[in-house]
């Protein structure tokens, strides 16, 4: 950080820097003309006052955070950048942090913002999250905060997130629909509300069909070798699934991946549907079905929420719990024709 | 920003707010008693003194900005990856602007910086930047500055960057190898560094293999559509190019596209090399042949620099222009046999 404009201003005008700073706060004590020669000055230099002391004179920081659990997943990119796009037209500064899945980071990050360095928070959280004071102490201390994505369904505070349920619905439904008897399910660990939602719809899909018993849940993680063990152990039993469901777009390429090592034809022996907001799924061997999210539009919607609560604006009822559609995008790795060309 | 925590702190103590605030500060006027109550309460409650305020006191905001051109885009969401881990165990904020490759809005945002909001900027040029009077203001002002990626030459700061070249070289040289005659070249318009050093090296393998009058260089943009549509153009010609090294993912994707939509087949009819961190590019139809860059080094290594100019350590003359290898992952998108299974 530095004054240097200021000092340069006082230099160049040779004059106190108290009387630079005073002739730009328009103070009484300073005559017009100088006034009028240290603003034409300051304005051909592009002089701006100090942020931070604006800041503690407003009791404003004109800066928020985002904290997000990975960054390298086109969905949370996505995200960001819708809520960047809104910020930066506001005049708004962003903050980045990562959780990287981690509770531990989690907390600590929202306690090290919660002393007003951010005039509020966008957070989708962890998987490891389990406990949620230190989203309460964020809530008590009455900044304002918005969830999205992986919401906290506990604390009071706005949530944007899509139709997990419906949409896994409609997803293992269509892998049923296109001749699977058996269907995996497959998603990180933790206790995830978004998790629950998602696999709450596979389980109806399944029930719709007879199968409410025949359910294959796994849990992986974070790590791309030990998700590609525990599927590689999924897909070598006798009775390994027809069909996979994933909740999230990694675990799709671990899907592909491991098909490919173990020469497990997709779609014709293994169908598969996932969560996913790339632009190249549509050029995956086979094209990947998709349920894509309105991931750009989440970020607007969080953001958007935010500075009307940041604004003490009142929320209308649908705006504290927006569900924005996702939908599911078919293409040749669920589909039911094997021999047929996409 | 509030003073949420200052005022439960006199509140919860029975104390004025002055009172705490000065026994926080060691104050010689206040009681060792006070001091030992308010200090036992303020740890209890995690209480932080605000951080614009300590800002201006030390003159040091411990934040960072990094300006990139956009977030869809697997190598700058890896580049932010590495830099926000470093950063956060040093205990800095990270800001995070996007310029949409929109030379005005870079401008703006560097001035907006410039008046102290940060200790340090990485920034990595956007492609339609042709004037550099807003990096030299940057320069002048004394704030440390560290390029990654697309980097300016003129201005004298640390860069870290790839082989561009080399690999580019070499990417094309394998695209002959594998049999193609006439070889194309796909970059993002605009007069950036980093793509004038990536057709050096497409230029010289043309040159090594007598082709320098067989240059086919085409400048796409940000546009999806209206890449697809040059693309498609270049696809229809008679004398078709039956190579193609693109310079950005993006255009790969493209260009794998538009083969889709005019049935041409890739590798047999039309070879692909791109640039590409993408972890699904292996998963691709056909898996892509990538020059993959070592992003999330070159975001340690880009905050790391940027640290020791904040902490006004000496740079060692390697340190300021920190070359890291990027390598070529050879894949069927480019093979030689093309009849021959993956």
């Amino acid at each position: 950080m530095n004054n240097m404009n200021l000092k340069i201003l006082a230099r160049e005008l040779n004059l106190a820097i108290s009387t630079v700073s005073r002739a730009l706060r328009d103070s009484h004590d300073i005559g017009q003309e100088t006034k009028d020669r240290v603003r034409a000055l300051a304005e051909k230099l592009g002089y701006q006052p100090n942020p931070y002391a604006s800041s503690l004179r407003q009791n404003k920081s004109n800066t928020i955070a985002i904290i997000i659990p990975e960054i390298e997943n086109n969905f949370f990119s996505q995200i960001l950048n819708g809520i960047e796009l809104v910020a930066q037209s506001k005049g708004y500064h962003v903050l980045i942090y990562l959780t990287h899945e981690d509770f531990q980071k989690e907390k600590s990050i929202l306690q090290l913002l919660r002393n007003g360095r951010v005039d509020g928070l966008m957070i989708s959280l962890s998987n490891s999250t389990k406990t949620y004071e230190h989203l309460q102490a964020w809530k008590d201390a009455e900044i304002p905060m918005v969830f999205f994505d992986r919401v906290c369904e506990g604390i009071d505070a706005p949530t944007i997130t899509t139709n997990d349920t419906e949409v896994s619905y409609k997803g293992t439904e269509h892998l049923f629909a296109s001749g699977c008897k058996r269907i995996a399910f497959l998603s990180l660990s933790g206790d995830l509300s978004i998790t629950n939602r998602r696999k709450a719809g596979y389980l109806q899909a399944l029930k719709k069909n007879g199968k409410e018993n025949e359910q294959v849940v796994i849990e992986c993680g974070e790590d791309n070798e030990e998700n590609n063990t525990i599927i590689r152990k999924l897909l070598r039993k006798k009775n390994r699934p027809d069909g996979v469901f994933t909740a999230i777009e990694k675990l799709a390429i671990n899907v592909y991946e491991v098909s490919k090592e173990l020469k497990i034809e997709i779609p014709d022996q293994l169908k598969v549907v996932s969560f996913s907001n790339s632009p190249a799924a549509p050029l995956f061997c086979p094209p990947l079905t998709s349920i894509i999210q309105p991931a750009y539009e989440i970020g607007k919607e969080a953001v958007t929420t935010l500075f009307k609560l940041i604004d003490k604006k009142p929320l209308l009822k649908y705006e504290k719990k927006v569900i924005l559609p996702s939908h599911l995008c078919e293409r040749k790795s669920s589909s039911g024709k094997p021999k047929s060309k996409s």
